[in-house]
Protein backbone atom coordinates (compact mmCIF):
# COMPACT_ATOMS: atom_id res chain seq x y z
CA UNK A 1 0.00 0.00 0.00
CA UNK A 2 1.30 2.95 -0.79
CA UNK A 3 0.64 6.27 1.06
CA UNK A 4 0.68 9.94 -0.37
CA UNK A 5 1.58 12.95 2.13
CA UNK A 6 1.06 16.08 2.17
CA UNK A 7 3.23 18.22 4.06
CA UNK A 8 4.34 22.21 5.13
CA UNK A 9 7.18 22.95 7.43
CA UNK A 10 8.96 26.07 8.48
CA UNK A 11 12.75 25.45 7.33
CA UNK A 12 14.47 27.73 9.52
CA UNK A 13 15.50 25.09 12.18
CA UNK A 14 16.11 22.36 9.37
CA UNK A 15 19.40 21.30 7.78
CA UNK A 16 17.33 20.95 4.48
CA UNK A 17 15.03 17.70 3.50
CA UNK A 18 17.78 14.62 2.82
CA UNK A 19 18.43 13.05 6.02
CA UNK A 20 22.43 13.86 7.26
CA UNK A 21 23.95 12.10 10.13
CA UNK A 22 23.85 14.11 13.42
CA UNK A 23 21.82 16.96 11.66
CA UNK A 24 17.83 17.94 12.27
CA UNK A 25 16.70 17.42 8.69
CA UNK A 26 12.74 17.26 7.56
CA UNK A 27 13.23 14.24 6.50
CA UNK A 28 14.79 12.18 9.27
CA UNK A 29 12.31 13.71 11.48
CA UNK A 30 9.40 12.60 8.97
CA UNK A 31 10.46 9.44 8.88
CA UNK A 32 11.44 9.07 12.73
CA UNK A 33 7.62 10.06 13.46
CA UNK A 34 6.30 7.58 11.00
CA UNK A 35 8.45 4.96 12.29
CA UNK A 36 6.86 5.50 15.64
CA UNK A 37 3.54 6.06 14.70
CA UNK A 38 3.30 2.72 12.55
CA UNK A 39 5.43 0.65 14.55
CA UNK A 40 7.80 -0.33 11.83
CA UNK A 41 11.41 -0.31 11.60
CA UNK A 42 12.14 2.15 9.27
CA UNK A 43 9.57 4.47 7.34
CA UNK A 44 11.86 5.44 3.61
CA UNK A 45 10.00 8.14 2.26
CA UNK A 46 10.30 9.45 -1.54
CA UNK A 47 9.36 13.19 -2.16
CA UNK A 48 8.81 15.61 -4.89
CA UNK A 49 10.88 18.42 -4.38
CA UNK A 50 14.64 18.06 -1.90
CA UNK A 51 14.64 21.60 -0.39
CA UNK A 52 18.17 23.39 0.68
CA UNK A 53 18.59 24.49 4.30
CA UNK A 54 16.31 27.34 5.77
CA UNK A 55 13.97 27.03 2.66
CA UNK A 56 10.25 26.03 3.79
CA UNK A 57 7.23 24.13 2.30
CA UNK A 58 3.45 24.39 2.12
CA UNK A 59 2.73 22.13 -0.29
CA UNK A 60 5.27 18.99 -0.37
CA UNK A 61 4.65 15.77 -1.27
CA UNK A 62 5.96 12.43 -0.32
CA UNK A 63 5.44 8.79 -0.74
CA UNK A 64 5.55 5.84 1.50
CA UNK A 65 5.18 1.99 1.12
CA UNK A 66 3.55 0.72 4.07
CA UNK A 67 1.81 -3.06 5.12
CA UNK A 68 -2.06 -2.05 5.48
CA UNK A 69 -2.24 -3.85 8.79
CA UNK A 70 0.44 -0.87 10.23
CA UNK A 71 -2.34 1.74 9.35
CA UNK A 72 -4.73 -0.26 10.93
CA UNK A 73 -2.97 -0.95 13.99
CA UNK A 74 -1.58 2.71 14.17
CA UNK A 75 -5.20 4.36 14.23
CA UNK A 76 -6.08 1.90 16.78
CA UNK A 77 -9.55 2.33 18.54
CA UNK A 78 -10.04 5.62 17.04
CA UNK A 79 -13.60 6.33 15.19
CA UNK A 80 -12.04 8.43 12.60
CA UNK A 81 -11.21 6.79 9.38
CA UNK A 82 -7.30 5.01 9.59
CA UNK A 83 -6.09 7.48 7.71
CA UNK A 84 -7.04 10.46 9.54
CA UNK A 85 -6.61 9.07 12.62
CA UNK A 86 -2.51 8.37 11.28
CA UNK A 87 -2.83 12.19 10.76
CA UNK A 88 -3.83 13.07 13.90
CA UNK A 89 -1.40 10.84 15.77
CA UNK A 90 1.18 12.51 13.62
CA UNK A 91 0.10 15.62 14.75
CA UNK A 92 0.67 14.99 17.91
CA UNK A 93 4.54 13.06 17.62
CA UNK A 94 5.61 16.02 14.89
CA UNK A 95 7.48 19.03 15.89
CA UNK A 96 4.86 22.16 15.58
CA UNK A 97 7.28 23.26 13.03
CA UNK A 98 6.33 20.30 10.58
CA UNK A 99 3.15 19.09 9.90
CA UNK A 100 1.23 15.93 7.87
CA UNK A 101 -1.70 18.10 6.26
CA UNK A 102 -3.47 15.48 4.85
CA UNK A 103 -2.40 11.40 4.06
CA UNK A 104 -4.13 9.53 1.51
CA UNK A 105 -3.86 6.16 -0.32
CA UNK A 106 -1.78 6.39 -3.59
CA UNK A 107 -3.15 5.74 -6.77
CA UNK A 108 -2.01 3.21 -9.00
CA UNK A 109 1.15 4.41 -10.20
CA UNK A 110 1.70 7.31 -8.10
CA UNK A 111 5.20 8.36 -7.55
CA UNK A 112 5.79 11.64 -5.27
CA UNK A 113 9.05 12.23 -7.47
CA UNK A 114 9.06 11.04 -10.91
CA UNK A 115 5.13 11.69 -11.24
CA UNK A 116 5.20 15.35 -10.53
CA UNK A 117 4.96 17.57 -13.58
CA UNK A 118 5.60 20.50 -12.01
CA UNK A 119 7.06 22.31 -8.96
CA UNK A 120 5.92 26.12 -7.76
CA UNK A 121 7.90 28.06 -5.71
CA UNK A 122 7.35 31.56 -4.39
CA UNK A 123 9.89 33.91 -3.27
CA UNK A 124 9.10 36.85 -1.51
CA UNK A 125 10.99 40.02 -0.90
CA UNK A 126 10.12 42.96 2.05
CA UNK A 127 11.64 46.15 -0.07
CA UNK A 128 11.07 49.10 2.75
CA UNK A 129 10.85 49.06 5.98
CA UNK A 130 6.72 50.19 6.70
CA UNK A 131 6.31 46.58 4.33
CA UNK A 132 8.23 44.64 7.08
CA UNK A 133 6.11 42.43 8.63
CA UNK A 134 7.72 40.78 11.89
CA UNK A 135 5.18 38.44 12.21
CA UNK A 136 6.10 36.54 8.32
CA UNK A 137 9.94 37.50 9.04
CA UNK A 138 10.74 34.14 8.59
CA UNK A 139 9.66 33.58 5.16
CA UNK A 140 9.98 36.92 3.34
CA UNK A 141 13.41 38.39 3.12
CA UNK A 142 13.63 41.88 4.52
CA UNK A 143 15.42 43.98 1.48
CA UNK A 144 17.48 47.15 2.22
CA UNK A 145 16.37 48.66 -1.19
CA UNK A 146 12.85 49.69 -3.23
CA UNK A 147 12.71 47.17 -5.81
CA UNK A 148 10.58 47.59 -9.22
CA UNK A 149 8.01 45.09 -9.52
CA UNK A 150 7.50 45.61 -13.03
CA UNK A 151 11.67 45.87 -14.49
CA UNK A 152 11.57 42.16 -12.97
CA UNK A 153 9.27 40.87 -14.37
CA UNK A 154 10.14 42.15 -17.84
CA UNK A 155 13.20 40.63 -17.28
CA UNK A 156 12.15 37.38 -16.24
CA UNK A 157 10.08 36.60 -19.67
CA UNK A 158 13.29 35.69 -21.23
CA UNK A 159 14.26 33.39 -19.05
CA UNK A 160 10.59 30.84 -19.94
CA UNK A 161 11.36 27.55 -21.67
CA UNK A 162 13.16 24.59 -22.11
CA UNK A 163 16.82 26.20 -21.13
CA UNK A 164 20.07 24.91 -20.63
CA UNK A 165 20.06 26.84 -16.84
CA UNK A 166 23.84 25.92 -16.63
CA UNK A 167 23.95 30.14 -15.83
CA UNK A 168 21.85 29.41 -12.45
CA UNK A 169 22.98 25.97 -11.25
CA UNK A 170 25.43 24.59 -8.48
CA UNK A 171 27.07 22.18 -11.06
CA UNK A 172 27.16 18.59 -10.40
CA UNK A 173 29.29 15.89 -12.10
CA UNK A 174 26.98 14.91 -15.00
CA UNK A 175 24.32 15.97 -13.99
CA UNK A 176 21.83 17.79 -16.49
CA UNK A 177 21.05 22.09 -16.31
CA UNK A 178 18.02 21.46 -18.92
CA UNK A 179 14.99 22.51 -17.35
CA UNK A 180 11.70 23.79 -18.49
CA UNK A 181 11.01 27.17 -17.03
CA UNK A 182 6.99 27.16 -16.53
CA UNK A 183 6.47 30.42 -15.03
CA UNK A 184 8.67 33.06 -13.70
CA UNK A 185 6.55 36.67 -12.56
CA UNK A 186 6.73 39.21 -10.32
CA UNK A 187 3.45 41.18 -8.05
CA UNK A 188 3.36 43.31 -5.28
CA UNK A 189 0.99 41.59 -2.51
CA UNK A 190 -1.48 43.19 -0.90
CA UNK A 191 0.65 44.10 1.97
CA UNK A 192 2.96 45.28 -0.29
CA UNK A 193 5.76 42.50 -0.36
CA UNK A 194 7.28 41.50 -4.13
CA UNK A 195 6.67 38.24 -4.43
CA UNK A 196 7.78 35.68 -7.53
CA UNK A 197 5.96 32.89 -8.49
CA UNK A 198 8.42 30.46 -10.20
CA UNK A 199 6.84 27.23 -12.00
CA UNK A 200 9.34 24.24 -13.76
CA UNK A 201 8.97 20.71 -14.66
CA UNK A 202 11.83 20.44 -12.37
CA UNK A 203 14.50 22.78 -10.33
CA UNK A 204 18.64 22.17 -10.09
CA UNK A 205 20.43 23.22 -6.91
CA UNK A 206 19.86 26.88 -6.07
CA UNK A 207 18.32 27.98 -9.33
CA UNK A 208 15.33 29.98 -7.75
CA UNK A 209 17.67 31.21 -5.38
CA UNK A 210 19.79 32.59 -8.15
CA UNK A 211 17.23 33.72 -11.03
CA UNK A 212 15.79 35.80 -8.14
CA UNK A 213 19.06 37.07 -7.79
CA UNK A 214 19.94 38.24 -10.92
CA UNK A 215 16.57 39.66 -10.92
CA UNK A 216 16.80 41.54 -7.58
CA UNK A 217 19.74 43.45 -9.32
CA UNK A 218 17.46 44.41 -12.67
CA UNK A 219 14.55 45.30 -9.66
CA UNK A 220 17.46 47.75 -7.95
CA UNK A 221 18.36 49.82 -11.61
CA UNK A 222 22.00 48.36 -11.07
CA UNK A 223 21.45 45.86 -14.48
CA UNK A 224 19.75 46.36 -17.11
CA UNK A 225 16.34 44.58 -18.26
CA UNK A 226 18.11 42.30 -20.46
CA UNK A 227 20.70 41.26 -18.44
CA UNK A 228 19.31 37.82 -16.77
CA UNK A 229 19.02 36.24 -20.65
CA UNK A 230 22.09 37.50 -21.10
CA UNK A 231 23.53 35.57 -18.14
CA UNK A 232 21.21 32.22 -19.11
CA UNK A 233 22.70 32.59 -22.60
CA UNK A 234 26.26 32.48 -21.18
CA UNK A 235 26.08 29.22 -19.88
CA UNK A 236 28.01 29.86 -16.73
CA UNK A 237 27.97 31.19 -13.37
CA UNK A 238 28.30 34.77 -13.37
CA UNK A 239 30.26 36.99 -10.51
CA UNK A 240 27.03 39.45 -10.19
CA UNK A 241 24.75 36.88 -9.19
CA UNK A 242 24.09 36.50 -6.36
CA UNK A 243 21.83 33.84 -4.53
CA UNK A 244 19.97 35.23 -2.36
CA UNK A 245 18.83 33.91 1.70
CA UNK A 246 17.04 30.41 1.77
CA UNK A 247 14.41 32.26 4.30
CA UNK A 248 12.11 33.57 1.71
CA UNK A 249 12.22 30.47 -0.55
CA UNK A 250 8.85 28.43 -0.03
CA UNK A 251 7.61 25.35 -1.87
CA UNK A 252 4.14 26.24 -2.89
CA UNK A 253 2.57 23.18 -4.79
CA UNK A 254 3.69 20.08 -6.80
CA UNK A 255 1.54 19.46 -9.73
CA UNK A 256 0.44 15.79 -11.07
CA UNK A 257 -1.15 14.32 -13.75
CA UNK A 258 -4.77 12.86 -13.58
CA UNK A 259 -4.89 9.86 -11.79
CA UNK A 260 -5.14 7.59 -15.10
CA UNK A 261 -1.96 9.15 -16.18
CA UNK A 262 0.24 8.49 -13.39
CA UNK A 263 1.62 5.69 -14.31
CA UNK A 264 2.53 6.90 -17.41
CA UNK A 265 4.27 10.12 -16.54
CA UNK A 266 6.48 8.61 -14.37
CA UNK A 267 8.49 6.43 -16.69
CA UNK A 268 8.90 8.59 -18.60
CA UNK A 269 10.05 10.88 -16.27
CA UNK A 270 12.04 7.85 -15.05
CA UNK A 271 13.53 7.21 -17.90
CA UNK A 272 14.30 10.61 -19.22
CA UNK A 273 15.64 11.20 -16.04
CA UNK A 274 18.76 7.86 -16.76
CA UNK A 275 19.18 9.21 -20.81
CA UNK A 276 20.08 12.64 -19.38
CA UNK A 277 22.54 11.42 -16.56
CA UNK A 278 23.95 9.25 -18.62
CA UNK B 1 7.36 68.59 18.00
CA UNK B 2 4.90 65.19 18.31
CA UNK B 3 6.03 62.32 16.02
CA UNK B 4 3.29 59.39 15.12
CA UNK B 5 5.37 55.87 15.00
CA UNK B 6 3.37 53.01 12.87
CA UNK B 7 4.46 49.97 14.21
CA UNK B 8 4.25 45.75 13.97
CA UNK B 9 5.43 43.47 16.10
CA UNK B 10 5.77 39.68 16.56
CA UNK B 11 4.49 39.53 20.43
CA UNK B 12 5.39 35.87 21.35
CA UNK B 13 8.55 37.62 22.97
CA UNK B 14 6.95 40.11 24.71
CA UNK B 15 5.36 40.46 28.45
CA UNK B 16 2.94 42.58 26.36
CA UNK B 17 2.75 46.23 25.28
CA UNK B 18 3.70 48.21 29.30
CA UNK B 19 6.84 48.72 30.70
CA UNK B 20 6.85 46.12 33.23
CA UNK B 21 10.18 45.91 35.68
CA UNK B 22 12.61 43.04 34.63
CA UNK B 23 10.05 42.26 31.67
CA UNK B 24 10.86 42.46 28.12
CA UNK B 25 8.18 44.76 26.88
CA UNK B 26 7.41 46.17 23.91
CA UNK B 27 7.06 49.88 24.98
CA UNK B 28 10.46 49.51 27.77
CA UNK B 29 12.22 48.25 24.07
CA UNK B 30 11.30 50.86 21.98
CA UNK B 31 11.89 53.66 24.38
CA UNK B 32 15.34 52.47 25.14
CA UNK B 33 15.84 52.33 20.78
CA UNK B 34 14.27 56.03 20.41
CA UNK B 35 16.13 57.02 23.68
CA UNK B 36 19.32 55.58 21.94
CA UNK B 37 18.78 56.88 18.50
CA UNK B 38 17.58 60.38 19.61
CA UNK B 39 20.35 60.67 22.42
CA UNK B 40 17.97 61.84 25.08
CA UNK B 41 17.52 60.29 28.75
CA UNK B 42 13.63 59.19 28.51
CA UNK B 43 11.57 58.86 25.37
CA UNK B 44 7.90 58.56 26.93
CA UNK B 45 5.82 56.65 24.32
CA UNK B 46 1.58 57.05 24.41
CA UNK B 47 -0.24 54.09 22.31
CA UNK B 48 -3.36 53.26 20.99
CA UNK B 49 -3.72 49.61 22.03
CA UNK B 50 -2.33 48.41 25.23
CA UNK B 51 -1.61 44.97 24.01
CA UNK B 52 -2.01 41.96 26.51
CA UNK B 53 1.51 39.35 26.75
CA UNK B 54 1.63 37.28 23.27
CA UNK B 55 -0.34 39.70 21.31
CA UNK B 56 0.75 40.87 18.11
CA UNK B 57 0.35 44.01 16.03
CA UNK B 58 0.40 44.82 12.76
CA UNK B 59 -1.08 48.29 13.00
CA UNK B 60 -0.25 49.98 16.15
CA UNK B 61 0.50 53.97 16.65
CA UNK B 62 2.32 55.65 19.15
CA UNK B 63 3.22 59.04 19.52
CA UNK B 64 6.21 60.61 21.26
CA UNK B 65 7.17 64.47 21.97
CA UNK B 66 10.31 65.51 21.04
CA UNK B 67 12.69 68.17 20.72
CA UNK B 68 13.30 69.24 16.40
CA UNK B 69 16.42 69.49 17.03
CA UNK B 70 17.03 65.84 18.44
CA UNK B 71 15.65 64.70 15.34
CA UNK B 72 17.94 66.28 12.98
CA UNK B 73 20.95 65.29 14.80
CA UNK B 74 19.46 61.77 14.99
CA UNK B 75 19.84 61.90 10.98
CA UNK B 76 22.99 62.93 10.78
CA UNK B 77 24.36 63.17 7.54
CA UNK B 78 22.13 60.96 5.93
CA UNK B 79 20.89 62.11 2.25
CA UNK B 80 17.61 61.00 3.03
CA UNK B 81 14.76 63.06 5.15
CA UNK B 82 15.39 63.18 8.53
CA UNK B 83 12.06 60.80 9.60
CA UNK B 84 13.33 58.49 6.72
CA UNK B 85 16.69 58.15 8.48
CA UNK B 86 15.14 57.77 12.31
CA UNK B 87 13.77 54.76 11.05
CA UNK B 88 16.45 53.33 9.25
CA UNK B 89 18.58 54.10 12.56
CA UNK B 90 15.59 52.49 14.18
CA UNK B 91 15.45 49.52 12.29
CA UNK B 92 18.99 48.67 12.69
CA UNK B 93 18.64 49.11 16.46
CA UNK B 94 15.12 47.11 17.41
CA UNK B 95 15.36 43.90 17.95
CA UNK B 96 13.65 41.86 14.47
CA UNK B 97 10.78 41.25 16.31
CA UNK B 98 9.45 45.03 16.66
CA UNK B 99 9.61 47.01 13.57
CA UNK B 100 8.99 50.59 13.34
CA UNK B 101 7.33 51.02 10.05
CA UNK B 102 7.23 55.04 9.68
CA UNK B 103 7.57 58.03 11.74
CA UNK B 104 5.88 61.28 10.45
CA UNK B 105 5.21 64.76 12.16
CA UNK B 106 2.13 63.99 13.67
CA UNK B 107 -0.60 66.60 12.46
CA UNK B 108 -1.88 69.56 14.99
CA UNK B 109 -4.07 67.91 18.31
CA UNK B 110 -2.86 64.01 17.39
CA UNK B 111 -3.18 61.87 20.14
CA UNK B 112 -2.36 58.23 19.24
CA UNK B 113 -4.84 57.34 22.43
CA UNK B 114 -7.29 59.49 22.69
CA UNK B 115 -7.71 60.63 18.78
CA UNK B 116 -8.31 56.98 18.13
CA UNK B 117 -11.72 56.22 16.78
CA UNK B 118 -11.62 52.67 16.66
CA UNK B 119 -9.38 49.79 16.93
CA UNK B 120 -9.42 46.84 14.45
CA UNK B 121 -8.29 43.27 15.70
CA UNK B 122 -8.11 40.00 13.91
CA UNK B 123 -7.93 36.79 15.56
CA UNK B 124 -7.22 33.52 13.29
CA UNK B 125 -7.80 29.74 13.66
CA UNK B 126 -6.41 27.09 11.73
CA UNK B 127 -9.28 24.42 12.15
CA UNK B 128 -7.81 21.02 10.77
CA UNK B 129 -4.65 19.00 10.07
CA UNK B 130 -4.77 20.75 6.09
CA UNK B 131 -5.15 24.00 6.93
CA UNK B 132 -2.51 24.46 9.87
CA UNK B 133 0.68 26.12 8.04
CA UNK B 134 3.65 26.15 10.16
CA UNK B 135 5.05 29.09 8.44
CA UNK B 136 2.27 31.04 10.57
CA UNK B 137 1.91 29.06 13.54
CA UNK B 138 3.25 32.09 15.73
CA UNK B 139 -0.15 34.06 14.97
CA UNK B 140 -2.78 31.45 14.08
CA UNK B 141 -4.23 29.19 16.60
CA UNK B 142 -4.44 25.94 15.91
CA UNK B 143 -7.60 23.97 16.88
CA UNK B 144 -8.24 20.38 17.35
CA UNK B 145 -12.14 20.82 16.07
CA UNK B 146 -13.92 22.25 12.76
CA UNK B 147 -16.27 25.24 13.37
CA UNK B 148 -18.56 26.14 11.83
CA UNK B 149 -18.34 29.77 10.23
CA UNK B 150 -21.81 30.69 9.42
CA UNK B 151 -23.16 29.90 12.83
CA UNK B 152 -20.18 32.09 14.64
CA UNK B 153 -21.16 34.78 12.47
CA UNK B 154 -24.61 34.83 12.93
CA UNK B 155 -24.43 34.72 16.25
CA UNK B 156 -21.66 37.77 16.61
CA UNK B 157 -24.58 40.01 15.26
CA UNK B 158 -26.67 39.60 18.73
CA UNK B 159 -23.40 41.42 20.09
CA UNK B 160 -23.26 44.35 17.84
CA UNK B 161 -23.33 48.01 19.21
CA UNK B 162 -23.43 50.30 22.71
CA UNK B 163 -23.44 47.09 24.86
CA UNK B 164 -22.04 47.19 28.69
CA UNK B 165 -19.62 44.06 28.30
CA UNK B 166 -18.78 43.36 31.59
CA UNK B 167 -19.62 39.70 30.14
CA UNK B 168 -16.50 39.39 28.39
CA UNK B 169 -14.10 41.95 30.81
CA UNK B 170 -11.72 41.15 33.57
CA UNK B 171 -12.92 43.89 35.95
CA UNK B 172 -10.83 46.60 36.85
CA UNK B 173 -12.12 48.71 40.01
CA UNK B 174 -13.99 51.98 38.69
CA UNK B 175 -13.75 51.28 35.51
CA UNK B 176 -16.77 51.25 32.95
CA UNK B 177 -16.99 47.92 30.79
CA UNK B 178 -19.18 49.84 28.09
CA UNK B 179 -18.03 49.95 24.34
CA UNK B 180 -19.33 50.08 21.08
CA UNK B 181 -18.60 47.16 19.34
CA UNK B 182 -18.91 48.18 15.55
CA UNK B 183 -18.06 44.63 13.68
CA UNK B 184 -17.28 41.28 14.37
CA UNK B 185 -17.89 39.19 11.40
CA UNK B 186 -16.24 35.47 10.76
CA UNK B 187 -14.98 34.62 7.32
CA UNK B 188 -12.69 31.51 5.78
CA UNK B 189 -9.44 32.99 4.75
CA UNK B 190 -8.06 31.77 1.04
CA UNK B 191 -5.68 29.73 2.96
CA UNK B 192 -8.40 27.68 4.38
CA UNK B 193 -8.25 29.26 8.17
CA UNK B 194 -11.07 30.62 10.50
CA UNK B 195 -10.82 34.78 10.17
CA UNK B 196 -12.73 37.12 12.85
CA UNK B 197 -12.52 40.74 12.08
CA UNK B 198 -13.39 42.51 15.57
CA UNK B 199 -13.97 46.41 15.10
CA UNK B 200 -15.07 48.83 18.67
CA UNK B 201 -14.26 52.07 19.29
CA UNK B 202 -11.87 50.55 22.56
CA UNK B 203 -12.11 47.38 23.88
CA UNK B 204 -11.90 46.44 27.72
CA UNK B 205 -9.11 43.91 28.86
CA UNK B 206 -9.35 40.09 27.62
CA UNK B 207 -12.63 41.18 25.35
CA UNK B 208 -11.42 39.97 22.37
CA UNK B 209 -10.36 36.89 23.28
CA UNK B 210 -13.31 36.32 25.49
CA UNK B 211 -15.85 36.76 22.68
CA UNK B 212 -13.73 34.49 20.45
CA UNK B 213 -14.03 31.73 22.85
CA UNK B 214 -17.39 32.35 23.47
CA UNK B 215 -18.53 32.21 19.24
CA UNK B 216 -15.72 29.44 19.36
CA UNK B 217 -18.79 27.40 21.43
CA UNK B 218 -20.88 27.92 18.51
CA UNK B 219 -18.83 27.13 16.00
CA UNK B 220 -18.33 23.47 17.68
CA UNK B 221 -22.13 22.97 18.22
CA UNK B 222 -21.46 22.96 21.64
CA UNK B 223 -24.09 26.40 22.54
CA UNK B 224 -27.01 27.54 20.40
CA UNK B 225 -26.56 30.21 17.99
CA UNK B 226 -28.45 32.69 20.57
CA UNK B 227 -26.07 32.11 23.77
CA UNK B 228 -23.66 34.93 23.06
CA UNK B 229 -26.23 37.67 23.12
CA UNK B 230 -27.14 36.04 26.66
CA UNK B 231 -23.99 35.72 28.36
CA UNK B 232 -23.82 39.55 27.02
CA UNK B 233 -27.45 40.24 28.68
CA UNK B 234 -26.13 38.56 32.13
CA UNK B 235 -23.46 41.31 32.24
CA UNK B 236 -21.35 38.80 34.63
CA UNK B 237 -18.47 36.58 33.46
CA UNK B 238 -19.32 33.59 32.76
CA UNK B 239 -18.00 30.07 33.42
CA UNK B 240 -18.52 28.47 30.02
CA UNK B 241 -16.72 31.01 28.34
CA UNK B 242 -12.92 30.14 27.54
CA UNK B 243 -10.51 33.13 27.25
CA UNK B 244 -8.93 31.57 23.69
CA UNK B 245 -5.02 32.10 24.02
CA UNK B 246 -3.09 35.42 23.03
CA UNK B 247 -1.02 34.25 20.27
CA UNK B 248 -4.06 34.39 17.62
CA UNK B 249 -5.23 37.94 18.37
CA UNK B 250 -3.04 40.71 16.04
CA UNK B 251 -4.19 44.41 16.67
CA UNK B 252 -4.24 44.84 12.65
CA UNK B 253 -5.08 48.73 12.36
CA UNK B 254 -6.44 51.72 14.29
CA UNK B 255 -8.49 54.47 13.02
CA UNK B 256 -8.11 58.19 13.45
CA UNK B 257 -10.18 61.28 12.47
CA UNK B 258 -9.59 63.61 9.67
CA UNK B 259 -6.47 66.00 10.56
CA UNK B 260 -9.10 68.65 10.82
CA UNK B 261 -11.18 67.21 13.64
CA UNK B 262 -8.28 65.81 15.46
CA UNK B 263 -8.41 67.84 18.05
CA UNK B 264 -12.17 67.65 18.94
CA UNK B 265 -11.80 64.41 18.79
CA UNK B 266 -9.32 63.62 21.26
CA UNK B 267 -11.19 66.41 24.00
CA UNK B 268 -13.90 64.91 23.57
CA UNK B 269 -12.81 60.79 24.30
CA UNK B 270 -10.77 62.90 27.17
CA UNK B 271 -13.54 64.06 28.80
CA UNK B 272 -15.95 61.09 28.14
CA UNK B 273 -13.05 58.77 29.58
CA UNK B 274 -12.95 61.01 32.81
CA UNK B 275 -17.05 61.15 33.14
CA UNK B 276 -16.85 57.54 32.59
CA UNK B 277 -14.13 56.46 35.36
CA UNK B 278 -15.38 58.94 37.82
Amino acid sequence: MRLRLDLSYDGTDFSGWATQPGLRTVQGTLEAALATVLRVPAAPLTVAGRTDAGVHARGQVAHLDVDPDAVVAAAGRSADPPLDALVRRLGGIAPPDLRVRRVVEAPEGFDARFSALWRRYAYRIADAPDVVDPLVRGHVLAWPRRLDVDAMDEASTGLLGLQDFAAFCKQREGATTVRTLLELSWRRTSAGAVEARVVADAFCHHMVRALVGCLVAVGEGRREVTWPAQVLGSRTRDSGVTVVHAHGLTLEEVGYPDDQQLATRASVARARREALHG
